[in-house]
């Protein structure tokens, strides 16, 4: 059974976001990080098992600037804690879902994350995340 | 603090989605409810602390199907469980968050729910529910 590790939510601001969030949500911003290869800077929150981590573009034309500019503000993707990445990946493609990167690669808060393509998971965006030792 | 108690996902037919999740999250659906005040049909799925439920419109012009209309099949909101609802909707109003409904109203899975107006949290359409004894 996969189990949701995060809710990652697209917003242009992280300077306004984060307080508003942490309004919203009761609850301290604990960590920021930028991840360089997403091109994204990211804000999380503590709300039980499942966090919340709020998503700024770090460039004009990165994946969250073109989501925003699509479709507004809002939520961007679900993540799945897995305990082996590799075995889950092979698990999926095994029953028909299409993987958006072959390996895993390096995402926020020392993970490998995978991602799998919406069009197969009626359009929800599913990221697949293992906590690094 | 908040905490998600389930991710609302929003697809235009249950009968292909349901085995499609189940694939997806490795986790059998148990449950399925139609909600009248709402003109959904739910399904839902056991996923840790936070569950995952699809919707789908039970007419042709309900809240879900003009959704899917208007933005895609894809992730419609977030539930956070409360233990008392009032209360909270009293202290989110006070923060400047609007409600949509003024009084909580019978959702699925046997609670009460408010919902937040989406243009005052980023896009993302913010349900509170308690459950009722």
């Amino acid at each position: 059974m996969l189990q949701p590790e995060h809710i990652g939510i697209a917003v242009k601001n992280l300077a306004t976001s984060v307080p508003l969030f942490e309004k919203l949500l009761n609850s301290q911003c604990y960590k920021t990080e930028t991840v360089e290869s997403e091109q994204v800077n990211t804000a999380f929150f503590k709300t039980g098992e499942t966090k919340i981590e709020l998503l700024e573009s770090a460039t004009t034309d990165g994946v969250i600037a073109k989501f925003i500019e699509k479709k507004g503000e809002g939520i961007h993707h679900i993540a799945f804690e897995v305990t082996d990445i590799e075995a889950e990946m092979q698990r999926l493609q095994n029953e028909g879902f299409t993987l958006l990167n072959a390996t895993p690669k390096k995402g926020a808060d020392n993970k490998l994350v995978c991602f799998l393509h919406p069009k197969g998971t009626n359009g929800v965006l599913v990221e697949l995340c293992m906590t690094l030792p």
